[in-house]
C-alpha cells in the first residue's frame, strides 16, 4: 500500500502557476513545493511538468534544481521524475560508483518486476544513450560483474509455477557455493540471476528446511567479498522487499550522520508502492512510528517533504 | 526486402476452409498448403489460424503437424507461427542442444533488433514458462555460457552515436583477447554482448584499419574453442546479417546431404524481411540463382514450399 496522499482531481495549470510563483523573486517558498509536489501522484506530476514547460518554456525539474539545494533538492528532483526514469537515474548514479554502490544496483534490479525492469532499461537508453548492462559491465569486473550484469539484464519468468525438485537441487548448489566460496559460485550467480522469483523463494525455503538457518543468515556469516555481499542483498530483496526496505531505513536512521541517500531512495521509490507496509513493519520492529524516528534525525524542508511522502497530514 | 508474395486482401474463412478440405479424407493435398500458406504474410497467417480454430475447433498448427511430415512439416510449422513465437521455438530447440547448436543461439540473438529480442523473450515465457536466459544458462558453462547468456539477455542501445575513441580502445582489447586467447576474453565477451551494434561496427572497422585484416578473419584463423567460434558468429551477424545468411544458405546447400535445418531457418525467418537481398548476394557470389541451386538439392513439397517463400511464381 502507498502512503502518498493526493487529490482525485488537480489542475495542472494552477499547480504549475503556483510553483512558478513560489520560485519568483528573492528566495523560494519551499512550503509550496512540499505542499503541491508532495501531494501529487506520478501521473499528476507528469501533467504538472508538461503544463509548466508549456506555460513558462522551461523544464520544471531544472528550475527546481536551481531553486533548492542539498538533500531537499535531491529528494524533490527524484520525486518529480517519472518512476522508470528515476530508477534509470538511480542506476546511473550507482553505476558510476559501482564498486561501492553495487548494493543499490542489486536492490533496484531485484525489487522491480521483470516487466518494470525492461521499462527502466528503455528509460536508461533514452537518458544516457547507452545500455544499462553496458555501463554496469564497463564499471565492474570478475564475479561481481557477472552477478550485477546478470541481475540488470534478466527478464525473469513471472509465473507462479514451482519446480520442487529443482528447488531442492539448487538449494544444495547454493549451500556449496556459500560454504566453499569458490567452486560453484558461477552456479549460484546463474541461479539468482535467471530463476523466477517464485522459484527462488521455494529454493530459499528448502534451504532453510535442510540447513536449519536461512540462506540470508548463512550468507551474512560468510560474506567477506563484495560479490558475496551482493548475493546477500539479492537474496534479501527477492525474498522479502518490505523487510529489506524496513532494515534499509532503520540502518539509514541509526547510522551516525544519517544515510540520507538510502533514506531518500527508500521513501521516494516506495511511497507510491508499499511504503505503508514498510512503515507498519518498522513500527512492529522498533516500537516507534517511522515518522517520529525520522523527525528526530532529519530537519528543515527535507524533513517536511519526507514526512509528507510518508502520508503525514499537517 | 522481402520475397514472399501475398494478396493485399484475403478471406481468412475461405482459406481456413480450403485448408480443412485439403486435410480431409485419405491423403493430404499438399499443393493447397503450399499455395495458401506460402502466399500469406505473418498477419494473414494469424487470421487464418484464428478462423480455423473458430470454425473447426482445432489448432491449425497441430493439424498440419499430423497431416504432413519431415522437412516439409518443419518448414510449414515454423512458417505458420507468429515470428516472435517462431524465434522462441528456434531458441528452445537450439538451447536443448546448446553445446552443439550455440551458433543458432548467437545468430538469432544478434540478428534481431534489441526490441525484437525483448518480444521473443516474452514469447519464450509464454510458451515455456521459463526465461530464455534461464534455459541457456542451465545448458551451458564457462565462457560459452557467459557469452550466450550475455547475448540473449542484452538490450543494446539502438542509437546511431559512435564513440571513436572507445572503438579504438576496444579494437585493441578484442585483438589482445583473440591473440592471447585467455586474459581478456571476459572483456571481449563484455564488449560484444553489451555495446550497440553501430558502436561495434565502428570497432570492427577500426580493427581492420589497425591490423590489416577483419576481426572475423582473425577469429576464423584462431578459433579452436567453442566460445571463440561463437564470438566469430556474433561478429559476423552484427557486422552484416545479409552476408551471414548468404553463407549459411550456401554452406547448407553445399554440404553433403544438405543442412535442411539451416536452410529452413534462413528462408523461413528472412522471407518477410531481407531474403531478396540475401538472394541477390547469393547470385553475385555464386553466379547461379539461389532458386536453381536449391532446386537441385531438395525435392518434393519441401522444395515447392521453399521456392514459394523465395518468391518463385508457377
Amino acid at each position: 500500500m502507498a502512503t502518498v496522499v493526493f487529490p482525485v482531481q488537480i489542475s495542472a495549470v494552477e499547480d504549475a502557476e503556483a510553483l512558478h510563483n513560489a520560485f519568483k523573486g528573492w528566495g523560494t517558498d519551499e512550503k509550496v513545493i512540499v505542499e503541491i509536489l508532495g501531494h501529487r501522484n506520478a501521473h499528476q506530476r507528469q501533467l504538472i511538468r508538461k503544463s509548466y514547460e508549456e506555460i513558462f518554456q522551461e523544464d520544471l525539474v531544472k528550475r527546481v534544481e536551481s531553486e533548492i539545494s542539498g538533500d531537499f533538492e535531491k529528494a524533490v528532483y527524484r520525486w518529480i521524475l517519472e518512476p522508470a526514469d528515476r530508477d534509470a537515474v538511480l542506476f546511473n548514479v550507482a553505476v558510476r560508483n559501482a564498486n561501492k554502490d553495487y548494493n543499490v544496483i542489486v536492490e533496484i534490479a531485484t525489487v522491480l518486476s521483470p516487466e518494470e525492469l525492461l521499462v527502466v532499461r528503455r528509460a536508461y537508453h533514452n537518458r544516457y544513450k547507452r545500455a544499462l548492462e553496458e555501463d554496469v559491465a564497463a564499471h565492474t569486473s570478475g564475479h561481481l560483474r557477472q552477478l550485477l550484469v546478470g541481475l540488470v539484464s534478466s527478464f525473469r519468468y513471472n509465473g507462479s509455477e514451482i519446480n520442487a525438485k529443482l528447488a531442492e537441487a539448487e538449494a544444495d548448489v547454493l549451500h556449496n557455493a556459500i560454504k566453499e566460496k569458490k567452486g560453484n559460485l558461477e552456479e549460484a550467480i546463474r541461479i539468482l540471476s535467471t530463476r523466477s522469483k517464485t522459484q527462488l523463494i521455494a529454493t530459499f525455503n528448502r534451504y532453510r528446511e535442510i540447513h536449519g538457518a536461512s540462506i540470508s543468515k548463512k550468507l551474512l556469516d560468510e560474506a567477506s567479498d563484495d560479490y558475496l555481499k551482493a548475493l546477500h542483498t539479492a537474496v534479501r530483496c527477492i525474498n522479502d522487499p518490505t523487510k529489506y526496505y524496513e532494515k534499509l531505513i532503520r540502518n539509514a536512521i541509526k547510522k551516525f550522520g544519517t544515510d540520507e541517500d538510502a533514506l531518500t531512495r527508500a521513501i521516494v521509490t516506495r511511497a507510491e508502492k508499499d511504503l505503508k507496509n514498510i512503515k507498519e513493519l518498522y513500527y512492529k520492529r522498533n516500537s516507534v512510528p517511522l515518522e517520529q524516528a525520522l523527525a528526530k534525525e532529519v530537519s528543515g524542508d527535507y524533513k517536511k517533504f519526507l514526512l509528507t511522502l510518508l502520508g503525514k497530514e499537517e
